[in-house]
């Protein structure tokens, strides 16, 4: 197993003072994975799993990756210097509650949500402006759920999105993005509605559009579906109800994603229309280009998803 | 390297008499791959190699995978037993004219284009409806072009779609689709019009859907871009100028497929605007169940594509 950079890297001494307790809030796949990397990084960290089930929770104790198991976040969070939502999104503000009163003084907060707009407001809301949560989305994963495939180096080489409000303080996001660089991830700062909009064009729809096109051929043609069509549709083997609640929190950007691709592929159909060679090629070159000069040229990710 | 299955499974021998002399025209990665399959599983085999640049035909002889270089195919093609047909598409017209009076009798002629009713209808006026034209789709290939790219082992495990009209003689279809299995193709047979629907949704469509989607997000977007569009824009990285004719020369069947996934895209639109979470879960968990029974269920072709 490759270990956290941090660990290689030699900056252990400066992080062990700040997270002596950290409580991670669902224990599923992202969750344990922070847990397990954290204990890696430094096995001396005290770590409390909260969940709905007492068998992820137990599964999250044989696994190494919590040290205390609860089913109240109350008693979890009293002592901890790092929250960490990893629950879906859709049950954040419950939790927020929750928590809210037993925070104590200099905890920050965070979560691993795929959308952040809504949360930033809604964690604003209820646990004030000026801290202590901070908006964090690693954009890692993959189709598999559970604390059974967590790994300590899920997020190495990952990217994560840290996306403080206008009046999150700017000592608390990089203490937020000093955790997650320790956990192997380059961070990257957005506003909410800014990660919102890319995310809309860079994840959610291209969720959209795989999940159609699995659905459009007829089964004889799907006979002869090659690696092009498997690798295009990867994203619709996602799990339904955590993209359907992605989907729907961030739904205003997603529309406006969908409205702009749709034009293109309305002006792509008059270009095959009209039979007009030229465009077509001009569009396919400046794709191609576009690619190699992004994706392939500094790969954020160099890992392969697992199928 | 992995040789054909024909080897492997000792077909040799039943092969052996019918393929003595054979004709490559266009020698780039999927003619010089044919050719070298050819060569693995019968050295003996006469291979000629057809095309327009010097310097192609060089290196095809350098790798093997040709006998003899020709610019002119006429005097090439008048002892062989088989014509491949592998260049892009647009030339092939000027190929079946420019063969047609020196094929000698009994010769197969078949192809590797992406599309098929033009190219059949086209080869049978050329040179008769009851043969020696059998349309062939080998979907193996990647982005990578040349005959530098080629290998024995590019066709092992990738389907090809063979496509006789109605009028194509039995033992003629029978012939080239055991030429396919030789090289370790598992074989489909479709009508040209069935086989260019079928690959307009799952290959063409998918194509430009990858194009668009490559060049919507801004750049900013872009730099936090992970696995998930990496692999939903892979196609993108197809050769533009041969995507630009394959798109052309099949629109018909891309505009019924595009038309047919735009109408989708709108329900889905509507789901969204409207926050359906019921039918937009439905939706997903149809499309991740489709995948999984069919795609991942008995892969069809699971080598990993190069990038």
């Amino acid at each position: 197993m490759e270990l956290p950079p941090a660990l290689r890297w030699g900056k252990l001494p400066a992080m062990r003072d700040k997270l002596r307790h950290v409580t991670v809030i669902g224990v599923g796949l992202l969750g344990g994975s922070a847990a397990l990397a954290l204990k890696a990084c430094d096995p001396s960290v005290r770590i409390a799993g909260v969940g709905r089930r007492r068998e992820s929770l137990q599964m999250a104790l044989d696994a190494g990756a919590i040290d205390t198991a609860h089913l109240d976040p109350a008693p979890a969070v009293v002592q901890s210097d790092l929250v960490i939502l990893a629950t879906p999104v859709g049950a954040f503000a419950r939790h927020l509650r929750e928590i809210a009163p037993h925070l104590r003084r200099g905890a920050a907060v965070t979560d691993v949500g795929s959308t952040k707009s809504a949360v930033v407001r809604q964690a604003e809301r209820l646990l004030g402006a000026g801290g202590p949560f901070v908006g964090s989305h690693p954009m890692a994963g993959s189709e598999q759920k559970g604390v059974s495939f967590a790994r300590a180096d899920l997020f190495a080489g990952a990217t994560c999105i840290v996306t403080p409000s206008t009046r999150t303080p700017p000592r608390l996001v990089r203490r937020i993005e000093r955790f997650w660089q320790l956990l192997g991830t380059r961070t990257v700062r957005m506003g909410p509605a800014e990660h919102d909009r890319a995310v809309a064009a860079i994840s959610h729809l291209p969720h959209v559009l795989a999940s159609l096109l699995m659905l459009l051929p007829d089964s004889h043609s799907l006979q002869v579906a090659a690696t092009g069509f498997r690798d295009a549709t990867r994203l619709a083997g996602g799990d339904p109800e955590m993209w359907r609640d992605i989907l729907l929190t961030n739904r205003r950007a997603i529309l406006g994603a969908l409205d702009r691709f749709d034009e293109r592929l309305m002006h792509l159909r008059d270009l095959l229309e009209m039979g007009d060679a030229r465009e077509l090629e001009k569009l396919l070159t400046l794709a191609k280009k576009r690619r190699a000069d992004t994706l392939l040229k500094e790969p954020v990710d160099r890992r392969l998803a697992a199928e």
